[in-house]
């Protein structure tokens, strides 16, 4: 692209860095920004300086958190028993939509992935197993999606958990609400049968 | 979407602010630059600060540039008799990127559009009248995309610059160059057949 100028080729360079956005997409959302009042792009950039400055990262279940310690670990009325497992932040979310769990998280930052050169070690693993050693929990849920990434990261943190006095769960996997049986994939059914429940739980 | 961190939520609202992008694309973003070094969010806000606040648009054409005359207007080498009306800089730069056009742009800014309220005083056709009006102008160039609001747009123009001792042209509208005409809709390929050129000139 030939720019008429370094300012706007500078900012369209900054933005299309943003993963999924290219220079074309770029450059209309820099020229979108040009039409609005300066203080619009104002307090976009202060809110990014914010995010990077300030964030934090909960010291018990690494989820992203305002303070030390984050609003749902510091909850008394959570169970502090049960801890379910998930990938990031957007899971958390998720599940706390559903109103379903009253228990605590832990955010394992990512899944084991070789080819991306993610290991355990780049991973909360490790700060899992010490919070499990402590005692208090009786139940860790698994709620990793179930790619090969996360079957692997849910198996090795099993392998690591094994033999203490704790309950391991995984998240069941079904035909969705509202789905029809026809549509459905293979795996996902075959699964949905075997692991049927009583009818009088289904409620 | 139930946040756990209000910097967090802040930024995500402040994102999904620009046109295209909702909540969970936002979300995904800035959950980006929070696994990038904090040193790229910050290059990015002060692109996009430094943008809205340094910006000129050009005096003469009312391109965006970085000083109050642009480059293609300062520039003695280009043919300032001969002016092509566009509606935005992204205009300019296809045109540029072509090699083809040595004379001067004018960026009207839009094209006149009743039901988005943009009327011709919101765009910068009175400056173009008068820079007509010093008659150093031989040619004005009509470049706008063949729209409803493009049309009216020349339209306006053109009865504007009625009388005045000039020639007014329009880019010409036919089958791209590699496409294949059954392809090509019947408009198009009419107004190919109606203003086709000698065979000698179409190289």
């Amino acid at each position: 692209m030939n720019f008429s100028s370094k300012i706007l080729e500078n900012a369209v360079n900054e933005v299309s860095q943003l993963p999924g956005i290219g220079k074309r997409t770029a450059l209309r959302l820099v020229l979108h920004l040009l039409k609005q009042p300066a203080s619009q792009t104002h307090q976009l950039a202060a809110g990014l300086v914010k995010l990077v400055d300030e964030i934090k990262f909960c010291e018990k279940c690494h989820n992203i958190s305002d303070k030390d310690i984050c609003e749902i670990c510091s909850n008394p009325s959570r169970n502090s028993e049960i801890i379910c497992v998930v990938e990031d932040v957007r899971d958390v979310m998720a599940i706390e939509n559903t109103s379903q769990f009253r228990g605590l998280y832990h955010v394992l930052g990512g899944k084991i992935s070789p080819i991306e050169g993610i290991g355990p070690h780049n991973l909360t693993i490790d700060s899992l197993i010490e919070k499990v050693k402590t005692g208090t929990i009786k139940e860790v849920i698994f709620a990793l999606s179930s790619t090969i990434e996360g079957d692997t990261t849910n198996f090795y943190i099993f392998k690591q958990l094994k033999g203490l006095p704790i309950k391991t769960s995984t998240i069941a996997r079904g035909i969705a609400v509202g789905d029809e049986l026809q549509y459905a994939d293979e795996v996902t059914l075959g699964r949905s049968i075997v692991n049927r429940i009583p009818f009088d739980n289904s409620f």
